[in-house]
């Protein structure tokens, strides 16, 4: 029987671990649900990376739309930000989209030499955990927080994932308290973001239907998966 | 109204926090329960320190006791550990305890700067969460988790004085965290304990009353509180 642990916060990450290992990152407010709604509308692929400058040296190519957030807003000089709806199909197909955030993209960079390496967001949850299965090896679940502060929202994806992955074991205690916090909250996980300390910070900055949609399980049917500095469907 | 905020991990303390704060170290399997209990049975204080060396030079003085744990075992040489129950009163009344642990001793350093830092169990919860408002001030409750992982027993006795501590607010998702897993186990705390990872490795060294003892709320009055190196009632 493989094993499923969580990770609270990329400070606590034990690179060590991620061998032979899928490792699925999560920051589900929003640079995760924008990477899948990305990908699900059709970007060839979406290139994380850690710095502004990083981002900027893409200027030169075609079909590349540069994107970054800090502190939730769009960057200034940045045409494209981390919002899951600046990707509609109109805009993204065939495109690149080369992202960087806050949280997110530097949790996946973070962990970029796993064997698998997942994206995960309420919007793919249902084929996010039947890639899980499929692979059937051990499992990480990392929360990207804030500032490498445990956050509530992916903490409720992480026990989200859990409590569909009912083959697998709890392997750490952060799994019992990211399951908990889902069974108190699963009845309505827009309310429950409203309980998160990231929701306070983002309600003046984005409308409520975009938070509502972050919260929504099953949007999309990718699992978009990193691998040599790309992440694909 | 001030507020209370959860760190589930030293690793993700934040030292620039802690001025002007009340700042509750918590290790309940076995540290803080065992400080607990030594000052409630008379210790003069509690000197605690972080490496085994440190705790030897305290060889020559009199009436100390040198305890050290390791991995949640007594470490070879020393002949006090890290037991609640090796602190009975005809032992340790009107001595020094000076303590090196795993996780507990390693916490109180890290906080030790605190403008009150005060040691918390489930065994002196009350009394402790009394003192809590009595100081009414923003409060931050660290969990010494287990080599920087979270840990659900720490977690959930977090949990545990939030639920006591009505007139504070939640400051930081950990919190709420912390607080949902209470939630979910409070009915029957030992039973909680045996599904926390460090259950597993303590039950084949420590009886499981030594583990009651240290799930049950209120078996004394004290407040320990370190000050200058020392705790003390």
């Amino acid at each position: 029987m493989p094993s499923i642990e969580v990770c609270l916060s990329p400070a606590l990450f034990d690179v060590e671990k991620i061998n032979k290992k899928t490792v699925v990152v999560i920051d589900v407010l929003r640079a995760t649900t924008t990477i899948c709604n990305a990908i699900a509308n059709g970007a060839s692929c979406v290139i994380p990376v850690i710095s502004q400058a990083e981002c900027e040296e893409y200027e030169q190519y075609k079909n590349h739309l540069l994107a970054a957030e800090r502190k939730g807003e769009k960057v200034k000089g940045f045409k494209f930000g981390n919002s899951p709806f600046d990707y509609p199909e109109e805009v993204i197909k065939g495109k690149t989209l080369v992202l960087t955030t806050t949280n997110g993209t530097k949790a996946i960079r973070i962990v970029e030499d796993a064997k698998n390496l997942l994206i995960g967001s309420f919007i793919n949850i249902s084929a996010l955990c039947n890639r899980i299965s499929e692979l059937n090896q051990d499992a990480i679940l990392l929360c990207s927080g804030w500032k490498d502060e445990p956050c509530l929202e992916d903490s409720l994806f992480a026990g989200a994932c859990i409590d569909k992955l009912e083959t697998f074991a709890l392997a750490n205690d952060s799994a019992i308290l990211a399951y908990n916090a889902y069974q108190v909250y699963k009845k309505d996980m827009f309310q429950a973001f409203t309980k998160c300390g990231h929701y306070s910070r983002l309600k003046t900055l984005v409308s409520e239907k975009e938070l509502r949609f972050c919260a929504s399980s099953d949007q999309v049917t990718v699992v978009p998966e990193y691998k040599n500095g790309k992440i694909k469907a």
